[in-house]
């Protein structure tokens, strides 16, 4: 079993760093926060005996060889980066879990025979660079390295510029590490668990996404002595795409959601009629079609109510990832680890995207949720018990061990 | 007849100050454009022999003494200040055709009895600082000095510190100026006059507004893992209230307006439902009863919607003005001198709020307008033609002239 009190404390540790204005975090990615909470886990890292790798994507590979360094390893992580008004432990659990694992072995003077590597990957989140899990990406060969390097955030700064000012670009080419098997462990960031007081969530899939940005071009005039019939009301259009949204995810709720969060108006003035504005579409379901068919409808939509409003569109997608199922080797592993301790479990569906959809691609790969509190995430009052993120780590402990001696 | 080239070389001239990206002006009220616009005025205006006065509220009275100094002056002015997206004749035109009155009379060496003030209010636009014309309204008596001070911008700027940063507070005490009559000349912003095919609009009255600001709380949560029945989502509510706001103003139309101009999304990332949101609602109308319905169906129809979410509201009038019948006497004037000047000429209800509305409390006032192409304004395209802006300002000369020497 694994240090619960210790883990707690990286945790509390890593959250000092990049705090959010209410009990959170804020450590976007590429921020110098980021690179704090780098330099953090990387002497976390050798304290513990590790050597640290890094690419050019700034993925940060932490090794524990194995007795038979030939072998390839088993890999273990998922991301310290946080949302601009993020919690404490989307993405860092899974980081300092690993780490915890590495800690254990330690404490008990275990050597595996392959190699254990803990990994951060960059940028999983995707608030500041479009699209989410980037770096995941280029690993898995999703994305072309130059293509996300060239990756612009809202104030026109590059992803690659950003990586080399807070100093944490490696040398390493993306990709192509042998895999033997990945394990990411995450909180739920959904209600499920937790209202059926289940210890531990077995993922078995993830749902897909579409991320839709959307330009509409109306025409700014005068709030006050534009004629209601003459006006082109981008905004007006906009409020019709979010009702649109919202009333085609319904139609397939619960197998599917949708919602807008990021939106720009322009020239934003209280007395110009929006001539501009852009914003994003994020659509999700586990099933393909039903994806395909929301994506549909909605573009239709789009197009009828622009028509109605005399204005222009242009819809881009800037993240996608289909459902994916993840390998049945290491979910058999994460079930039977969770059986082995006596510990409540059930199959879910992971809601969100996460750096294990892009690595299941190219490796075996599995994750293991634990319960979070009303479901919330992406909100600084995110929280977890100290238990609950024990008997995951636990879990994570027993599927790594067991992958990585045979 | 005054010089239709010189306005209009002067009109272009101050355009170059705060340049905008398409064609247009950003001179916003206290940025160092406004300051550099004002500079320029006033050499104008001291080249044309007027003396300056400047008040704690920066609104700048360029005075051309009269035969009789112990008369009460006529008032002829608007604005210097643009939208961030302005155009360049919204409200300049007010001020340069003010100084082409003074020009035009000493090129004919005419002296008139009452002094002429040449004005230019402080931020009209209320883009900036809400709210608009606000510098009028303290002259007017509508708000107290202190309060008007204490306006802040997006960034957290106060309205006192960013006067006395550009070096614009004078000493004078705001209002209390005697006036004989005011008269302010300004684009339609609207399409009728061009539609119609008419050289001048005899402003008769002013639509009333009421500018709300609205806060919508919901819950910061994951767009992924978050299913829709748990959703508490504020930006779905505000694209209710937007859509609201339409119908409403449909109902009462031609008799009345609404949109939403200015918006904020918090936290503003693409995979959190939005937690929060902030925006204004514009509504006017000419009729004091329809405006006060409107505005109690929305606020009606706030309550409903945000019910139906689960999310909280709070609604702030940050603007407000009832509609205003202008002066009698100086409405006469300026039909009489459009009839001697042979000009088509049609009564007209503002659109828009301007500064002579506040004046119009305190003051016999009146306004001209002249068409604009496409009705459009708040807009860089914004445009007139030379011969419409000599026209207006013909008919200006004639009603100050007229008002002064008797
Ligand atoms: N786990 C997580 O929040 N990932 C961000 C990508 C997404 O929006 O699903
Ligand atoms: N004339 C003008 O655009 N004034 C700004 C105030 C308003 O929104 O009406």
């Amino acid at each position: 079993q694994i240090d619960g009190d210790r883990l707690w404390d990286s945790l509390m540790e890593m959250a000092k760093i990049g705090p959010g204005i209410s009990g959170g975090n804020n450590r976007q990615t590429l921020t110098d926060a980021d690179g704090e909470g780098r330099h953090l886990f990387k002497r976390w890292c050798e304290a513990a005996g590790l050597t640290m790798g890094l690419d050019t994507m700034g993925n940060m590979f932490a090794r524990r060889e194995g007795t038979d360094p030939s072998l390839p390893p088993v890999y273990v992580g998922s991301h310290l980066d946080t949302q601009p008004t993020g919690g404490k432990y989307d993405g860092v659990l899974g980081v300092l879990a690993g780490l915890e694992v590495i800690r254990t072995l330690n404490d008990l003077d275990i050597r595996t025979r392959h190699p254990i590597v803990v990994v951060n990957w960059t940028n999983e989140e995707g608030t500041r660079f479009a699209p989410a899990m980037l770096a995941s990406g280029v690993f898995a060969g999703i994305h072309e390295d130059g293509w996300a390097k060239d990756r612009m955030d809202a104030s026109g700064k590059r992803f690659g510029d950003e990586l080399r000012r807070i100093g944490w670009e490696g040398d390493e080419p993306v990709g192509g590490r042998p895999i033997k098997a990945l394990f990411e462990y995450h909180i739920e960031q959904g209600p499920i668990l937790e209202d059926e007081g289940i210890d531990i969530g077995v993922v078995t899939q993830g749902q897909g996404l579409w991320w839709l940005e959307v330009t509409l071009t109306g025409r700014e005039s005068h709030t006050g002595s534009t004629p209601m019939p003459k006006r082109r009301n981008a905004g007006l259009g906009m409020a019709r795409v979010t009702e649109l949204v919202h009333e085609v995810a319904m139609d397939y709720q619960p197998n599917a959601v949708g919602a807008i969060g990021h939106v720009e108006v322009y020239p934003n003035s209280r007395n110009i009629i929006p001539g501009r504005v852009v914003f994003t579409i994020d659509i999700r379901s586990p099933d393909k079609e039903t994806l395909d068919v929301m994506r549909g409808r909605i573009e239709k939509g789009i197009a009828t109510i622009c028509e109605a409003l005399d204005i222009g569109f242009e819809i881009e997608a800037v993240g996608h990832f289909d459902p994916v199922t993840f390998d049945e080797g290491c979910v058999a592993a994460i079930r039977a680890a969770a059986e082995r301790l006596g510990l409540s479990h059930r199959n879910i569906v992971s809601g969100a995207g996460h750096d294990a959809c892009w690595i299941n691609r190219v490796a075996p790969t599995a994750m293991i949720m634990c319960p979070c509190v009303d479901g919330l995430s992406h909100n600084e009052a995110e929280e977890i018990t100290k238990d609950w993120a024990k008997k995951g780590a636990d879990v994570l402990f027993h599927a790594v061990v067991e992958t990585a001696v045979i």
